[in-house]
């Protein structure tokens, strides 16, 4: 049988193989590594969800691994341990030649989420005062080079980046061109504490292939490449769009158990909060018993004030992670929401407000829904601003908290206004 | 006045003078316009918001807009023009010198979204019997090259794509080692008329930098650059965060108006499916009559369901974007969510019918909430699931509409199962 799976497997990427396996079941994954575990490499363990990387990592003899592991980069065996328990860790450490184990540990002594690990330390460099000529011939030396690298970088004598060349100026142009007199205006440097995702944005912002990264002295250890940063991207961009919804970190193939465990921390505090609600309620128990049709009617307010207020919510996260949100247009952003809240709530409102006058036969009540749809709407809008800025500020990620905050505030505001409007003008 | 602007403003790159055009308000922005429109450039306007983009268009002369656009590569042309109205369009192709022209208004005849309007046509290409010699002679010959390329792509006499050798790699190897003999592995073509998002995942699927794209008969016609790529991400990130909460497109930078305009319809929407849990809640008013506590409770087991279909929807249109979940594995998942349902209904569930129990001072009470809790749970876990899964079969964007069907399903379950049972439980 081995000899056909390797068959099947070989012309797949690693990034497809790594799917296969992240698709089919636990049992069906168990007896396909036992038949074939000597075809997993590095690259596979890269590309594997961290919770199946452990599985696997561990299915692998000390051998094994080692073998996985040599021909990674540095910044890919960082990304592979840097999720794993201390176990997984020390042994795919001790399965490294001894100079890529100092650069591993090197990397994973600096924070968590730093450009510092996120770097290779492989960086093709020259001195300043070099021509394209002696650029060329040093390439040639049959020095070992990164498997992908698009700049020169450029130092001075204390290896301080001053500038970068792009391969192909230095291909384009004549050898006894000086370096220094063709560098990109690109050129931006990056501190290896500096954080991942601002590092991503900046990529993408200023349209960057790859970047230098320096030490307190201001010394080149290593180089950001574009690929690394889209992978930063893309997993703020889940973090985001998860947060929101009140989902914690985990893969679709993490155990139920697992998964039922990341889910219900949310879970919990939305109880809460509806208790909240409840109690609102249940100080116009008099009032409801008194006029039923309340009931029917309170959860549209609920409702929609839930619904302005993630519209919102969602907008100012999203400004918050792109930086379109800052400080110096704070108050404009929220003056701009409040109106939109204002304008939609006028004009759903009304709509809603005569359907109750024709529906119940009571202008009184189509007025009391109608006002307090407003007012909840204009809530609904300025809290979905007001709350994620808040966060921000105190250095909270303002995904994290922000939809149970609102809602909880549009559900309260909601069923005080509509049921303490109708208690005063109806009763 | 404008020297001291452009001062100010001449250090700034690019995408930073965007920003501030698009943090300032329109008063602002039209006076720093009207004193500095000398100074906007192609890079400018191609980082702009769409809806200022033509803002600011309109108001440059046909010269000062030929100025701009004429140092543009053709896709960022494309991408500049692709939204503005026919007359936007107009002034701009005018302002292009004729060859480039052609470019783009070929690039704009592949379908929107295409791989065809995100290559560049600037490609540099080599026949593959060719040395490194012989690339780097040509390419040192003056020819007209593209801004960034990090590959030459090898063509056949018929020019079909064979493969493409980096450049770190020619500049290492000697003047005779043939072209052939170092291609890269990662090496795959996209057709023009590929779908953008599925492009932009391959490169981050595969690692990918750059990659040749092919018309009908295989030919090269142009190249996907990773920073365009991860550009088509973001986009499509920010799509799937805002529908997922039924935001329109647009930006901060948007009029107060066509905000409210873009965020109505699904408050609208909204508005009907509330309408439809009153119904259910009015079908139950004697019930509420008769107990009042049910009109207190009621909503807790609503909230409860639109949480968890919530955060089993968002989890589903993630990995349908990344396409972790497919047609192979989409029973697996269900099955799996409706797990994680049942097994927090049945923990909150516990907690929930105990607390109403003491609260109450009615087992039955308690009970009813605690069945009810767990049908809607493992209601909106299914729910969550199978609607994202349903409408992408549909062929229509599961993040377009799923959250809005999902609450309306898990609100009118919540109340139906809640008020039902109890009115055969407790009257």
């Amino acid at each position: 049988m081995p000899p056909r799976l390797d068959a099947l497997l070989d012309p797949l990427h690693a990034a497809d193989i790594a799917d296969l396996l992240e698709q089919i079941g636990p049992n069906q994954r168990r007896d396909l590594l036992a038949l074939w575990k000597g075809g997993v490499d590095g690259d596979i363990l890269s590309e594997l969800d961290e919770s199946l990387r452990e599985e696997v990592i561990e299915g692998l003899s000390p051998g094994e691994l080692a073998l996985a592991v040599q021909d990674l980069e540095t910044d890919d065996v960082v990304d592979l341990v840097e999720d794993l328990d201390a176990e997984g860790q020390a042994e795919v450490l001790a399965a490294l030649p001894a100079a890529d184990r100092i650069a591993v540990e090197k990397a994973l002594a600096y924070p968590e989420d730093s450009a510092g690990r996120l770097m290779q330390s492989e960086v093709v460099r020259a001195p300043s005062h070099w021509t394209v000529g002696d650029a060329i011939d040093f390439l040639r030396s049959g020095i070992t080079l990164p498997d992908q690298f698009y700049h020169v970088v450029l130092v001075d004598p204390r290896l301080k980046p001053v500038g970068y060349v792009t391969l192909g100026r230095i291909l384009s142009s004549r050898r006894d061109v000086r370096l220094r007199d063709i560098t990109e205006d690109s050129f931006r440097t990056f501190h290896v504490e500096d954080d991942q995702g601002d590092v991503a944005r900046a990529f993408e912002r200023y349209h960057l292939i790859s970047a230098p990264v320096v030490d307190d002295d201001d010394r080149l250890v290593g180089v950001v490449t574009i690929d690394d940063a889209m992978t930063v991207l893309d997993e703020e961009h889940e973090e985001d769009i998860l947060r929101l919804a009140g989902v914690g970190e985990g893969a679709l193939s993490d155990p139920v158990l697992a998964t039922a465990r990341q889910r219900i921390p949310w879970l919990i505090v939305n109880l809460g909060t509806a208790g909240l609600s409840a109690l609102v309620i249940s100080r116009f128990a008099g009032t409801i018993q008194a006029l039923v049709a309340l009931a029917v009617l309170m959860p549209i307010v609920a409702s929609m004030g839930g619904n302005a207020g993630t519209q919102s919510l969602t907008v100012a996260v999203r400004a918050l992670a792109t930086r379109d949100l800052t400080r110096s247009n704070a108050w404009r952003v929220i003056r701009r929401e409040a109106l939109v809240g204002l304008l939609n709530g006028v004009a759903l409102a009304a709509f809603l407000g005569l359907a109750t006058m024709l529906l119940f036969g009571s202008v009184d009540l189509g007025a009391v829904i109608a006002v307090a749809l407003v007012v909840n709407l204009l809530v609904a809008s300025l809290a979905g601003t007001f709350i994620p800025l808040v966060l921000e500020r105190l250095g909270v990620d303002p995904a994290l908290a922000s939809g149970t905050f609102v809602t909880t505030m549009t559900d309260v505001t909601g069923f005080f206004v509509f049921l303490g409007l109708a208690t005063v003008v109806l009763l």
